[in-house]
């Protein structure tokens, strides 16, 4: 017997995101019956997006039902589950943003890391939920994972579970040193840490153990592939230099969006992006992949939208008929049909990740089934990743929290100075001033205030000189 | 009735520190009768020690006894204390190392942390005193305090307290704001935290709330000072710009070598330093300063030699007979004569600061009486200072531990690397190659290794192209 739950899709106008999901649902017996509630502020969107699911699942024959609305509230109602995948501010913001920090002498923006708006609607949903869905699990898709998740998980008691892709990089470490694709269930491994901050303690195939694969891999193939390998896809960088860099480094491999922090000598300018990243974007990060990656997104937009206009195209065809790897609807199979199964989720530590405070999110294996969602606990990373990464990017976290609960604007001074490519005082300053100082920000700029005494920190020695 | 100890001096070579603590001892009636003994490598300075301390008590008419050994072991033995005031790098090592540091670009220094030789040396100590003096208190007065006596603490089971001078600096703004030097002692303060990160929290002259005239002084007399203000000894930088500058960027002011540290922007360049740390060396950190201490250091060696060589000279008359403001005798007194007292110490937390672990020194305020020392459970510090200073320095003092444990090279590269001045990761790998590589280090860069297939950490850009 089927269950039909209510899934509430909140930020749904991300075409792509929000078909995957339907995709997955109509092709998950036990869900059928199901309604989907996709909500965006976005009304234009919203209705090609609604259109678009309903006709995919006639064409498939599956049993769902949809609503849409712009009233997050009404979407909440008698939800069962909560996808947030709602980005505040745009990819055009981010790149404004990014040419303040440019004027600034910047390469690639500020890298400061407060979460204003983010935060906002992170903690509006959830207050929200508490109030009309109290027992409805919220599946956070959006990021930040890591300081989001940790701080609605402190400030509001509903049941959360943050979710990111970064993990399938294990897959493409398994396909280049040759394990093939059919066999690619036969591996057994583990990456726990932090979202985008995972580092992989174990991987076997069929019972054996793969590092000494990997590490034939670099020494016979991987002068090679760095000169040669050209990435088809802005984050097609798994293998390049700088990720087995840091593997050297630290004896256990980044995966995913892991390699694409690492130390800032990584991230220096284009070139350097590139010796390490490889061609011809120097990973996802730079001013030659991002552009690109907005221009795919819009292309995508565009072709639902040339689908949605076209009442005889077939979006079966078009969307294809298989599952995609998103973890979002197996895991609500997991928890409402007992369709018990293994993923990587995003949790409140409490002993699963050793050395970690126990109210921090942590990234890490789960058993979930209809007892709910149980992680591993997985025991200890080195050392030298917990003091070098773990650890350092937890206060970064916790820095985040606090400036955005106390609204101390040297917080967000302290974050740009402590940032490697600040070279001075005031630079730090006017740079900060004028990014906050950005349409569309207004909010952020009159909430973040200097402390008592604090004019002193705005003082420059150019302008007293 | 007064009681006799002895007490053991490692590195006493140290002419003003030894003739400081025969000073008070003499000066302590509780402690007549107890032996000193001075251990050194140097037998010259060893012996000009002996010499002049003998004179002096004489002249003073006090009951000591002194003993001078180049054997550490034959120190320790029958001690009740033991004050280990040891640097085994003389300054001349440390400037031929800033020298190379130079070189490669960096301002003053790698300021990599790594302390290869002091820790092995404060193992030896603390691991020779669990075999030969296992109840023996051991006082630890030379540096890095924070770091070595978290390591002593967590590897052998002797009794440990830290001291430094810093905290003095208290009186230093005490005096700036016009309260006399004969008051003093009606202030009730408080500063905890971690040695060389110490803010104060609580700042009360006879009851009343001091923090508002330090306010006032900032606002009337700030500019003048820092605009007129010419330091006479290098480390006069209690009321500098640079220190007000955190004042107001935390709330609290930071006291003594707090002031040294600070963000890196604080410490570009000699006239960035002159700004915040004020004419004619910008603190004690620079190139102007560090040889003028180092030249007041020999002046005064020169001086001891020439007192100790002159038969008639009055040692009292040279040395005075006032106790100094060393806290070490002071201390034995309330240990041994139960002369209680209020300190200020570095000893294992276990729970005085909360949000830092048991394990780790930290350094607080103690009541010490015949039943031992007592640290204060003095709370906790504003999130601002323990998210931006205490956890972070308690994170590079793991790290450093850590390092020494591993004897992992690449944990001293990613220090370099993380300095602010570093530039490129080609320049981090070369400035540390060379610095381990100085004359002198042998034993510690043949302990460092880079970890299985670390070869790739070597490999520079540069030499590739």
């Amino acid at each position: 017997m089927p269950t039909a739950v209510k899934v509430s899709v909140i930020g749904a106008g991300s075409a792509q995101f929000s078909l995957g999901l339907v995709k997955d649902l109509c092709l998950t017996e036990g869900l059928s019956g199901s309604m989907v509630s996709f909500m965006d502020i976005n009304e234009e969107r919203l209705a090609m997006i609604h259109k678009l699911a309903a006709r995919y699942a006639e064409e498939l024959g599956a049993d769902l039902r949809f609503e849409s609305t712009t009233d997050r509230q009404a979407s909440l109602q008698e939800a069962d589950f909560v996808i947030n995948t709602a980005a505040v501010k745009s990819h055009h913001h981010q790149r404004a943003a990014r040419e303040v920090a440019d004027k600034h002498g910047y390469y690639y923006g500020l890298k400061n890391r407060i979460s204003f708006y983010q935060f906002q609607l992170m903690l509006d949903v959830a207050r929200d939920m508490e109030t009309i869905c109290p027992e409805a699990w919220l599946i956070q898709s959006g990021n930040p994972v890591f300081d989001g998740c940790t701080l609605m998980s402190r400030e509001t008691d509903i049941k959360i579970c943050g979710l990111c892709h970064g993990h399938y990089g294990l897959y493409e470490i398994a396909r280049t040193i040759g394990l093939e694709r059919e066999n690619l269930s036969k591996i057994t491994w583990q990456a726990p840490g932090l979202n985008h901050n995972i580092w992989l303690t174990h991987f076997y195939y069929e019972g054996q153990d793969m590092y000494p694969r990997v590490d034939e891999w670099i020494e016979t193939e991987g002068e090679t592939y760095w000169r040669t390998h050209v990435a088809n896809r802005t984050h097609d960088i798994q293998m390049s230099r700088g990720a087995v860099h840091q593997y050297r480094m630290y004896g256990l491999f980044p995966i995913g969006d892991t390699v694409r922090r690492g130390g800032w000598w990584y991230h220096t300018d284009i070139e350097t992006k590139k010796y390490w990243f490889g061609e011809p974007w120097g990973g996802p990060d730079t001013e030659l992949a991002r552009p690109l990656f907005v221009e795919n997104l819009e292309k995508r937009l565009a072709e639902m939208t040339r689908l949605a206009n076209d009442p005889k195209a077939s979006l079966v065809e078009a969307l294809g008929d298989q599952k995609t790897r998103e973890q979002q609807v197996p895991i609500i199979d997991a928890l409402v049909n007992d369709n018990e199964g293994q993923f990587q989720v995003n949790v409140p530590n409490r002993g699963a990740l050793a050395g970690v405070p126990d109210n921090v999110v942590v990234e890490v294996p789960a058993l979930i089934n209809k007892t709910g969602i149980q992680p591993l606990r997985v025991g200890s990373l080195p050392p030298k990743i917990m003091l070098e990464h773990i650890l350092p990017e937890w206060l970064a976290m916790e820095r985040n929290i606090e400036a955005f609960k106390s609204g101390d604007r040297s917080m967000l001074l302290w974050n740009v100075l402590e940032g490697h490519q600040t070279r001075s005082y005031d630079q730090a300053v006017a740079a900060l001033e004028d990014w906050l100082a950005m349409e569309g920000q207004e909010e952020m700029n009159d909430f973040f205030r200097y402390p008592a005494g604090g004019e002193m920190l705005l003082q420059t020695r150019s302008a007293k000189a």
